[in-house]
This record gives structure tokens, C-alpha cells and sequence, in this order.
């Protein structure tokens, strides 16, 4: 595995792949790299002839109040884990590089879509995250993006971004992957308190309650997020941030639950803010 | 010459010139061609194997009360310049396949950069300038592109942009052509009345005078900007809209000239706003 730092020598790295007639797999990330990243490698391995991964703790995407300076990092685990998954190019690349003095362009998908959900206690969340997936899609210029469905809203704009720039590539969505008592992997989950850690699956197993809902037939948008609500009110220390049913493209809330329906949550223990989500395809069924 | 409508077909040309090993050189224009765009193609049929010119009235840099209806449009006269000078592809894509329903991304150079200048008395041009090129860099994915000096704040908004961005691409800014009477060859110039027209040279005789001032040792930008406005004023229906004396590449205004300096106004004849520009490298001559 070649361990890059500069965009001239990525740049040198993919420039002899594309002359080479290679497929480039990429897969971005913020490191401290956990099951979830693997399985992003893996697929991105299965897919193409070269993967580059990238570990960037990415400033533009924090909020001022948030946890940027306090995210896990470590380099060597992250170097040995991507060597075992048969990484060919991992990027690091610095802020400095990357946010020049004077740097002031931002990628920006407007309106509703980065303003629910995550984006409203996250106002600039994602106006971070489409500029440096944007800058990392220039520099990488790959056939596939790998994402975690983990990160459904991020998914729904960096599709939305992806199409409206008309980069050209696949964006690729792989499957939550969870501890075995359900927990979706997160670099985040490391902040947690003993306690915290063991009330945490509770968001899947609400989660799973509500899929089981649809499953039985409710059809009504509101009441599978208060059924939601009000059992994570009942779990020690958890406080909602917020519940979402929505369409699982526009995120536009959804009165009645038709085609495909994501079901969204963020909850804080104590300051650590966790996300989880299930998708459900609602077809009609006749009675 | 291909006359291509789709991007898909775009993409297909381009991706059989780069198999080849063809370098891509891509003239992004509003049509209604004249010598100042015909000299871009010249010089990028001189730098590439393949020429990409597109012809495109992109809405979303015009304001509401501007002239995106009125903007002349002659397809048949167009092709037949681009023709001429050799273009391989013709990119005419249609309004809809670039913002079709739901789009909602914008690429934007925040900052006094974009607000300054043209950006004051149009407050979202640049940000549908960037918007557009950013797509059309990621569908033409061209080695070089070409733009006039004309429009020197443009030059200036996407040189940020395309470094900011990581577009791994080279900005080539050609000299502004002219009328022999001086006045800079614009689609817009078709606008004015024979009087206007009798008086618009005016503007690049301000900016000589200027250059001469400059030549001859005065160093205050406000000295140069007042000369201008006071010639400029004396000129019959002319109506200022800006003058400015600004650092070429950071827009930002000089009370003493020194480095690159770009000396650039905007005047209005009627309902007709045209720009021009000097830029003058000042060097510390000691006396």
C-alpha cells in the first residue's frame, strides 16, 4: 500500500492507473477506522482494479461547538487495518493542503434536504461535507464512491451533489454494519460511557419496533416516530436530538408512508450525539 | 465538427479522446460568437488534440431584472465560426438537462472576492458562473480552458474556484480583443444605438489614460479611479457603475498601485452595461 500525503503525487498515482486502463474504487473517510469502513474497502476491492481510500478529519464539516478537536484519530491502526483490507493508495492529506490561506469556495446543496434532520442542530454540517467530497471527487476522479448507509442524509446529498455537478461516477451505498447487540458501528461509539454503551442498542431495537410497525401495516407517518419517541424517552440518559420518517431521497416528511421511506434518529448521551437509521420499501398492499 | 446536445454523448466523445491519449482543451462560451472567442478556440486548437467548445445561456448568472431573454442567441452563425476555426465538439446542452427538476446545488466563491466589482450590482452572477463551470469542467474534464481577459473578475472568481475545488486543470486567460476603435468585442455590444456605439471607445481611452498616469509615475488608486470617473462622466449618455483599482488577484482595492494591478470598470449606455479592463504590472521603480 502506497501511504500518500501530497495531491501531486495522488494525482501522479491515478494519472498511471488511468493510463493503465484501471477502474478506481474510492472510499473517503474520517479514520479511526471500525467494521463499518471495512466493509466500504472490501466492496471497493470486489469493484475495481485500483481503491484509494482517504482518512481526513475533515474541519469544514464541525460546527464550532463540536467535537473536531476531540475526534479519535490514529494513523498507524488505520494504516494497518486499510493494509489488511489491500488498500492500493491511502491519502493523507493535511488541512493546510487542503484549506489554504485565502481558500473560499464551498459546495453548497441547498435548501430542505441539508436543513432537516442532522442539518437542523448541524447547520454547516453539510456544506462541509459536499465541498471536501467534492475537492476529494476532483483529486481521486474515481469510477465508484463508497458510502455507509449509516450516514443516510449525508448519502441523499452527496447523491443530490454528485448529479447537479455532474461528476461523473457511481456513488455507492453499502449496508450499516452493527456490533453484535446491534449498536451501529460509529468512530463516535468510543466516547461512550460504560453505562452509555450499554443503553445505546436501544436506538436499533427502536428502530427495529418501528420496521415491524410498517411491516404490520401502519401507514401513518407520525405515529411510527412518536411509538419511536416515546420508547426512547424511556431509556436512561438518552435525550432525542430527533426522530424522522421521510422519503428516503427528498427527506421530505412523509403523512403517509409510501415507496421508499427512511426511518432517521440522532440521540445524545451525555454530549455524545449518535445516529441510526433503517430503510423500509412500502409498496402498497392491497388489503 | 460534432454538434453534440446530450451529455452522454459528450462523455462518450470525450472518454474515446482520452483512450486515445488526446489532450482536451474546452472553450465554455454564451455563444452569439465574435473575435474575442474565436481567438480562444485559435489557441486551443494550438494547445490540444481535441477542441471542446460550448455554447450555453446559463440562467442562473443572470439576475431577475437582467437581459437572459434579450441575450442574442444565432445557433446556425455559431457553428458555422466554430467550424471554421476547427472545433471538434460543439456542446449545446439544453436548460433542462443541466438544472432539471429539483436542483439544488451551487458552487460559490464566498468573500469580498465575488462581492466586490460586478458582483455589487450583481449579487448572484458569480455564484451561477461557478455553478456552471464547475459542471462544465466535470463533464468536459478538460486539460486546458480558455477564457478572455475581458472578463477579468470572472478569470479571477474561477481561478479560486478550480484551485480551491482541486480541478486539476490549467485556467489560460487570453488578451481582450477589440473593435479598431478600441472598444472590447462583447455579445452585448449588438444592444447599443449608433450613438452609443459612436461613444462607447470612450471607456478603453479612460483606461490608456490610466495606464499612461501609471507609466508616468502615479501610484495613488484613488488618483487613477477619480481621472477615469471624471473622464468617463464627460462622456455623452455614459453612466458609471463602477470604477475600481484592485490587487488582479484578490479583487482587493489599492490605495498604492504595486504588483498586478487590474484597473476595470462597468458603464452603462442606456440599458446597456459594458465592462472593460487594464491590468498593469507595477514594479517599484526607485526614482
Amino acid at each position: 500500500m502506497q501511504i500518500i500525503q501530497s495531491r501531486k503525487e495522488l494525482r501522479q498515482g491515478i494519472k498511471n492507473a488511468r493510463s493503465d486502463g484501471k477502474t478506481i474504487g474510492f472510499v473517503p473517510t474520517m479514520g479511526f477506522l471500525h467494521r463499518g469502513h471495512l466493509s466500504l474497502m472490501r466492496r471497493a476491492r470486489k469493484e475495481n482494479d485500483l481503491v484509494v481510500a482517504s482518512i481526513f478529519v475533515n474541519p469544514t464539516q464541525f460546527g464550532p461547538n463540536e467535537d473536531l478537536e476531540a475526534y479519535p484519530r490514529d494513523a498507524q491502526r488505520d494504516i494497518d487495518l486499510m493494509t489488511a483490507e489491500s488498500v492500493d493508495i491511502a491519502f493523507f492529506p493535511t488541512v493546510e493542503a487542503l484549506y489554504p490561506e485565502g481558500y473560499t469556495t464551498f459546495v453548497d446543496v441547498e435548501g430542505p434536504m441539508t436543513q432537516v434532520l442532522c442539518g437542523q442542530s448541524r447547520p454547516t454540517h453539510f456544506r462541509g461535507v459536499t465541498t471536501i467530497v467534492a475537492k476529494l471527487f476532483n483529486m481521486v476522479a474515481p469510477d465508484r464512491a463508497y458510502f455507509g448507509q449509516k450516514d443516510a442524509q449525508q448519502v441523499a446529498v452527496i447523491r443530490r451533489m454528485a448529479a447537479d455537478l455532474d461528476f461523473d461516477l457511481s456513488i455507492v451505498v453499502c449496508p450499516i454494519v452493527r456490533e453484535t447487540d446491534g449498536l451501529a458501528m460509529s468512530s463516535r461509539n468510543t466516547y461512550l460511557t460504560p453505562e452509555q454503551r450499554e443503553n445505546a442498542p436501544q436506538l436499533n431495537k427502536a428502530l427495529i419496533m418501528s420496521r415491524e410497525m410498517v411491516e404490520k401495516g401502519e401507514r401513518s407517518g407520525p405515529a411510527v416516530r412518536k411509538a419511536i419517541e416515546s420508547r426512547i424517552n424511556g431509556v436512561n440518559g438518552a435525550v432525542i436530538d430527533y426522530v424522522a420518517v421521510v422519503n428516503a431521497e427528498s427527506l421530505a416528511e412523509l403523512q403517509t408512508l409510501e415507496g421508499k421511506v427512511l426511518i432517521a434518529l440522532a440521540v445524545k448521551f451525555g454530549t455524545t450525539r449518535l445516529i441510526d437509521n433503517v430503510q423500509i420499501d412500502v409498496r402498497d398492499q392491497l388489503a
